[in-house]
């Protein structure tokens, strides 16, 4: 484990060496906002810990370190025998694939890692790692490009002046870097649009709190916190003029998953007028299914509403309903932003158009 | 302060001694669930640092406080000149009085020891405590009674198997007694009615996993602890076919001033076609106000937010906004459960037809 001060400039997930023998340093997200730590995974186990207890989270992040974490569980049986690095691939995607179950990107990049591997089958064992560490940085490098451009589409949405309610975290730290829902937060702010954003806190690992509000902090970008059962009022008090959140999986029609909290958030949003944009690469997008309802929810463990900070705040014996994410009905969703540009009325058609253009 | 196992039954808050010179008792509510302490008061100070603070809370429960706090500062320069007793309540009640600002509850109890003292102005100054002593009982009893009131006429609401989900916590520590939207839970309970209840943990503070949840889990009653943020969530489920809440302060129209999440709840009660009632005695209609915009909302310290579990979980030099609550428009307003009965609709002339009959 590595702990440092707080760097002036950071990266969520990154390989370490110039070869495939190199290993995965991340920031371990369940210790900020008040330690900077990051965490060194050298083999797929710890990869998998990392990705189930949230050290790291947010779709496209999780995407990235998995792939990196196969680069990983390929050369566990040895770095010259193709056979080897095939069957151990198979048995790290396997695993990898079991640790959440909401975030498509989490498969989407494990499937690109095995195909990166099938169209090199000829190739030798040091060629073939060679080849998945490329696919590994590309998936890598893809998600910095995607969300710079999610950033440049989406900013030319806000006005100035407006008041932007995000909930969770979809920032630099939900992806390779710069984010997706904050990536408009921040290009907007980078072409000097005067912008304030308010940021549910996010219960109950408090995502917006600990993450989102140190994003917007360390840039120096105006930020307001508060309690997820404040985002009506703030509403109501006419502060908000944009919601933008990310997305863990959305289907063919435009239902979205997210974050729990998101489907109330696009609830209050129409109740008050106010547009409700999504912003994710077209990774997140899973095409497999028709709408949201195929969409599978994790339920997590009870404590971490019962006893969420090392105290107790709940009676012992009661029981807890903690599913981690929601499905917002693409009805509710105004536009959704990605790399490709603007999905806008959210439906089956206006999806197919912008992603396969 | 008297620490102890937790009992089989337990009051909210209590006169403790036959007589003026007695002192007020009451449970601290801010270190539940995981312990049970009464806390004594017996000085206007303490007594004021106690609803500040939230060691009691819950409009109703405030008010009896505040009456019994008036006995305690009027004794408080002696107990023989009636002057003396004169000045030394008009002192207590007007620094009670900025204890809190949103619950009406805390005045009109103030009130009622003034008008008490007044109209024993004749009296000498043992004869005058005693006076204030017996309103301030009768604001007590007269709560315990209105409690037991408002689940009977509330109780005929609920239907077996329902799902009723509440916010914050309007139970027996929000109160005398027995509580007014979970006076509806225990009123329906008793007769045999199955249901489950949905409770909202409450953030900030957290009243409803430390507080409903306990009052729950104690009585057998089937409870779900939930974040906030997924109240839409247990709605669009399916798991919810009624929403009951207590209330802080109701204007002449219906407006009702809630604790902070209220408003957004009753959105999404609308939103799935889910009855929305507030329960709570005539002492919290306040009808010299026309309509919500009146009602002052207290702003309480960032650091409820910022630090709220006994650790920091947002980072230094965040903006916060944290409104103790927020006003519920009629117009989402099912009805109005009062002890007198269900005002149904919710409008000037029902509120008044029902206060006054």
């Amino acid at each position: 484990m590595t702990e440092s001060n707080e760097p002036a400039t950071y990266r969520t997930v990154r390989w370490v060496g110039d070869s495939a023998t190199g290993w995965l340093r991340l920031i371990d997200q369940t210790r900020l906002p008040t330690e900077f730590v990051e965490i060194d995974c050298s083999d797929v186990p710890a990869v998998w810990e990392a990705i189930k207890t949230l050290r790291i989270r947010g779709a496209p992040a999780i995407g990235v370190a998995a792939a990196y974490g196969a680069v990983i569980g390929a050369r566990s049986q040895g770095t010259d025998d193709a056979a080897s690095i095939r069957r151990a691939l198979c048995l790290a995607t396997s695993y990898l694939r079991t640790s959440r179950p909401t975030a498509v990107n989490l498969f989407w990049a494990l499937d690109r890692m095995d195909a990166a591997l099938a169209s090199v089958d000829h190739f030798d064992g040091p060629a073939m790692l060679d080849r998945l560490l490329v696919e590994a940085r590309k998936i890598d490098d893809e998600d910095r490009a995607m969300c710079r451009a999610i950033g440049r589409h989406g900013a030319l949405l806000v006005e100035p002046g407006q008041g932007i309610l995000t909930h969770c975290n979809a920032g630099g730290l939900a992806t390779a870097d710069y984010g997706t829902a904050l990536a408009v937060v921040f290009a907007a702010h980078e072409k000097g649009t005067p912008l304030r954003v308010f940021a549910d806190e996010t219960r109950p690992l408090l995502q917006g709190a600990r993450l989102t509000a140190w994003e917007l902090v360390r840039r120096g970008i105006p930020v307001t916190l508060i309690c997820d059962n404040m985002a009506a009022q703030v509403m109501k008090e006419g502060k908000v003029q944009l919601v933008i959140v990310g997305a863990d999986r959305i289907a063919s029609n435009g239902d979205t998953a997210n974050k729990i909290g998101t489907y109330g958030v696009a609830l209050l949003a129409k109740a008050h007028g106010v547009p409700f944009y999504v912003a994710a690469p077209s990774s997140t997008f899973d095409l497999s299914i028709p709408d949201g309802s195929a969409i599978p929810i994790e339920q997590r463990d009870p404590r971490e509403i019962t006893h969420g900070f090392g105290r107790q705040t709940a009676p012992d014996g009661v029981e807890v309903y903690n599913p981690a994410f929601d499905v917002t009905p693409a009805d509710l969703i105004t536009g959704i932003i990605t790399e490709k540009g603007i999905i806008r009325p959210v439906n089956n058609l206006a999806i197919h158009e912008v992603l396969v253009s």
